[in-house]
């Protein structure tokens, strides 16, 4: 019973659907981020449920490791073998299922996109709101309990899924949830799932809950003198309860690297970049709203865009913030590190992280979806350079320390993978043993992306 | 090591705070529905969650079930001992321990009620929506995942619980969640213990997300000629993306009950309670257009209300509604079902239902969230003859069934207990033996709340 004996066992029964070529292999080995290069074993294409299904029982038969793979957007390992064993890729399981466009909910496959699964919903007057800027899939974004820019107002994947179907480590098929919009019908297992990293099952189908694409949309971006003064905006829009679609924070150096990269003309300055969705009237009253808390805050260059494309180029270039600021220091790699902090204390959380980023020498741009609390550092470092890839890791580690002590979490979206491992016992103390008694009472042998997120036995 | 071993333990160590009275018993033995008495052994007032921890290592060591206890208004048996063993009173635990204006939230202890806390919180400008009718405990409505009124706007506790402190069953003390308001960091253990029942620890400490009180608040109740009509009009209202505060459905029996009880004069017709929170403008703009859908489904009577005192007397008939529904049938009992479905088979779901009673027999007047698309009936027997109840049985079967039946679940809020153990099968199929595994993990010794929610081993 070993990797190998499970290759054979499932190389019978998945024919083509199982590949052991290098670039298959090397392709599911690398991460956005900066995690070395870890390739499975074997990468499987399943095509259906069953499928995934048998693939869990030859491989738990064989105690041969199982990891899930959507579009390998992750940026804390979670998808990389690090213990070796079978890469499941859902690229061949893309479809949408069914549309419930009275009830505002879709049932899809987890290898969809969230902008393939978007386009498909284009006429329907439906969208999915969760946006965490890459192209992730669904089940990848449930995996993570993804977020990004629109939480603030549609929330995270733990508000948007409203059930699943999920294989777990014996090959078992099993359902939560239901299409009713609430219940109280015993555990909420689509929530133990949700965010749990491919380490208590495979999601193979989801249910997500809609929204009506809003009859406007306004955006705008605007600068700020000071970091301070921008957050100050953010946290007096959140507190008087405008209901702000996404509020996004870049810093100075995001601005220039954003600038290169998208030919855009952004003062050397923090900006927001701002969006409200509603009916005409109440978009009109938010943007009204808006525009006196941020003028009060010293606001400049405030400007509103409402047709689609102004707004489209605007985030785009928000969405192609990482891959600019990775340009801006060519040849670098980043360590790409997200906190999460009460809004009372982000302020204080980022004028810290950007002290501490100014003394270390690195350069390290900041952005963020501060209308959670949430923002993220790019420490780029040259890999080739131990020391600074020593400072980086320090300046990260000392972001989710600072966190922590600020009463906020040592990762808002990217979750844990193996890259904070580190940090879940200083954020949970017993309760990180909770969650091993749980991996452990649904996978008793470790099989599923073992290594990631729960304390080693 | 027996229950009685456990009681003089406790005794030793909680002194005063161990109650063996029969008068206090049986207070601890009765269910606001139609269960049997069903006293626990002892009654245990602990006035800290040290003293929780103490109560649970001793009740461990001595195998002595244990059942948590708020305000004793859940409605299937979740609070009744069905196994017997101590029932763990926060009757001295109700304190508000911090209250974080900026990041609207708020730490409590678990015996406060709903009402308690937002007196409390009232100079704040900040509420705590969550509103299941009943003067509920913040501990309980956690445990049974309530909602109400609110929840179409607000959400359920689910939506509105940040963080708990639980006392497991081996007396050890976790957190869970931060003060952030989001987070990747592992399993949402929050989640897990929100709509547990008791059945995995006990609650001894909640962080609850706080709302800003509305500028302008509007309420109006109308009559439609026909339960298809009021439904129609809530779906409409509901897809076309008017953020309802409150969307309330009563059919006519419900009405002339009120009636009776509460000196109103409601024309004997199916009737919507809604409500719109917002800016004035906002506000504004959602009366106008419900009221456009409300009279194209034939609404008549149509008034708003914008008086706090007139709004109350409307919410406070609302909310005594269950009573003025049982006093409309001198000397029955009730038994109080809800299912919730997909808004698309509310209508369907309620006029089944309603043929259902009809053809019965049985007095039941239905009401419920609509928004939510969860409804109840209340099914009034007279306790004393065998065959009514047999009747009222049968309808709450149809009605679960029914649900399932439409993609709907077994209960939107009043969850399991033991009232609706027979149809968690039905509902989750393997899932169900799922939860049992997780309840194993975390309970090995089966101490938590024995006989609710979870398969007997």
């Amino acid at each position: 019973m070993t990797i190998s004996t499970a290759l054979s066992a499932l190389s019978k029964v998945l024919g083509d659907g199982l590949s052991l070529s290098k670039a298959d292999l090397d392709n599911h080995g690398r991460s956005e981020s900066h995690f070395p290069l870890t390739p499975p074993d074997a990468v499987a294409y399943p095509t259906s449920t069953e499928q995934v299904a048998q693939i869990m029982r030859i491989c738990s038969e064989h105690r041969c490791p199982v990891i899930g793979w959507g579009a390998g957007t992750s940026l804390e390992a979670q998808a990389l073998a690090t213990q070796g064993g079978v890469c499941i890729d859902f690229g061949k399981m893309k479809r949408v299922i069914e549309v419930n466009a009275a009830d505002m909910d879709v049932r899809v496959q987890p290898g969809i996109t969230r902008e393939e699964l978007n386009t498909e919903l284009r006429a329907t007057g439906l969208f999915f709101p969760v946006d965490p800027g890459a192209n992730a899939s669904l089940g990848g974004m449930a995996m993570t309990r993804a977020s990004g820019t629109t939480a603030v107002r549609y929330g995270t994947m733990r508000d948007n899924v409203i059930g699943l179907e999920v294989v777990l480590a014996d090959g078992r098929i099993i359902r939560t949830g239901t299409r009713a919009r609430k219940s109280s019908a015993g555990y909420d297992l689509t929530s133990l799932f949700v965010g749990s990293e491919g380490t208590l099952g495979l999601i193979t189908e989801l249910t997500l809950r809609l929204h009506g694409q809003p009859q406007a949309v306004s955006t705008a971006v605007c600068a700020f003198d000071t970091i301070d003064a921008a957050v100050a905006a953010v946290t007096e829009t959140i507190q008087i309860g405008i209901p702000m679609a996404r509020i996004e924070f870049i810093d100075a150096a995001t601005a220039l690297a954003v600038n290169a990269y998208s030919k855009a003309d952004l003062p050397a300055l923090p900006h927001l970049l701002v969006e409200f969705h509603g009916s005409d009237q109440g978009v009109a009253e938010q943007v009204d709203l808006f525009s006196v808390i941020a003028k009060d805050h010293g606001a400049t260059g405030l400007q509103w865009a409402t047709k689609a494309e102004d707004r489209s180029r605007l985030w785009e270039m928000r969405h192609k913030a990482y891959w600019a600021i990775l340009a801006s220091r060519p040849g670098s790699r980043a360590i790409v590190t997200d906190v999460c902090v009460p809004i009372s204390q982000l302020a204080r959380a980022v004028a810290e992280t950007q002290a501490d980023i100014a003394a270390s020498g690195l350069p390290a741009p900041i952005l963020g979806h501060v209308g959670d609390g949430n923002f993220h550092a790019i420490l780029l470092m040259d890999d080739t350079n131990p020391a600074e890839r020593e400072i980086a890791k320090d300046l990260s580690h000392r972001m989710a320390e600072r966190a922590l002590a600020l009463g906020g979490t040592i990762t808002g979206e990217h979750g844990i993978g193996s890259g904070k491992l580190g940090y879940m016992q200083a954020e949970h103390g017993d309760a990180w043993e909770i969650m091993g008694l749980l991996k452990n009472s649904l996978d008793p042998l470790g099989l599923m992306n073992p290594g990631k997120l729960i304390k080693s036995p």
